[in-house]
């Protein structure tokens, strides 16, 4: 049983807060039940794993937890990029800096079209504890890739597109390309690139993947 | 132009950022110059706006905001709440205790459907600091509304649910019912719930809402 904040653990814990120490150590951490059983379920093992009680004095483990909440349980596993390209559907992001989106994304990918993320430049890292947290499982289950551009047919959206996206041609193999609200996509992705109908504003980059997903799964079962 | 802490301007931009003054005073901040357009456009008066430089030492007014990011412009807001029902679509929350998500999903019926928000037993009060973000200025075009139930004519989502969404009526008008991720939608509620076809466990709640939108408003427009 843990009983000293100074324990190597703990600190190396502390330390995973921070995206130097992520990059440095290739390690992240999963807070709570659900992501530790979601990394068993992908048969993704753990460097050690926490529990509060258990192997640690219940205080000690959530002092070291980088979500506030105290958590009951921390596992610290080793980061796997994938490589890009090999199912039928990517999301590709650019500049998508929300630790929160790109963990929402990583989600909706999964669950709506088993589709693999591939982060580009200026978006945040996948592996902080907001992000992880957000991804939910996904991020064991189809962990993202990196890209300096988007690969193979690229469906870019875009708030100011020309093409609606009930136009848009969505049968896989693709990529479907979006960047961050503000930015936008970089002008040579921008061209050409599908807006989806809203009354309002624009949608957060979250929703827009969301929908763009969703009707790219719908459009594949319709054909199949 | 305001130099000192005590200020009642700036007491009460402090205060907002608790619930039980929000519901005291009945009133609400929004940070932010996107945010303060927003309810320019949708002629929604401010008690007073305070500008960073202008009206306000710009420390003090970053001091005084809740979302720690320096904000440059505060506006001080009364609650408007709606009454349920008038729109073709609504979306009805049960027991969403986030207040990005429920900001988020107002965001999104706004724009995906102009869909009012029916806040049910249980959710974030919509005139947080971080529901009002997440809502970007969809809060000032069509403020939520409260209910104990879901008007109309019900379409339930429910991951357990039995219906499809392909094989669902989703004909306006209707009230779409999502509950919270992990305890979900009341017994009631939930019998014959169509559910999303996902290859994971679940989505998150603004996600199924973004989804059950977005194809709410795509056979709207096929239909029309």
């Amino acid at each position: 049983m843990i009983t000293s904040p100074d324990n190597d653990r703990l600190k190396t814990i502390r330390k995973l807060a921070r995206k130097s120490w992520r990059s440095k150590l290739g390690l992240f951490i999963a807070e709570g039940e659900d992501l530790v059983d979601a990394a068993d379920a992908a048969d993704w093992a753990a460097e050690f794993v926490l529990r509060a009680g258990e192997d640690v004095e219940p205080e000690l483990l959530a002092g070291a937890s980088s979500l506030g909440s105290g958590s009951r349980v921390i596992g610290v596993y080793a980061q796997r990029w994938a490589e890009p390209g090999g199912e039928p559907v990517s999301v590709y992001l650019h500049g998508v800096e929300d630790p929160g989106n790109v963990g929402t994304i990583i989600r909706s990918a999964h669950a709506l079209a088993g589709a693999r993320v591939v982060l580009g430049p200026g978006c945040a890292d996948p592996w902080s504890p907001k992000a992880v947290r957000a991804s939910m499982g996904s991020i064991f289950a189809l962990p993202p890739a990196r890209g300096d551009t988007p690969a193979g047919r690229v469906v870019a959206f875009d708030a100011a597109g020309g093409v609606s996206l009930a136009d848009a041609d969505l049968s896989p193999p693709l990529t479907l390309a979006l960047g961050a609200e503000r930015a936008g996509l970089p002008p040579g992705l921008a061209d050409a690139a599908v807006r989806i109908p809203v009354a309002a504003d624009s949608l957060n980059v979250a929703m827009a993947a969301t929908v763009a997903l969703h009707e790219t799964a719908n459009r594949m079962a319709a054909d199949g």
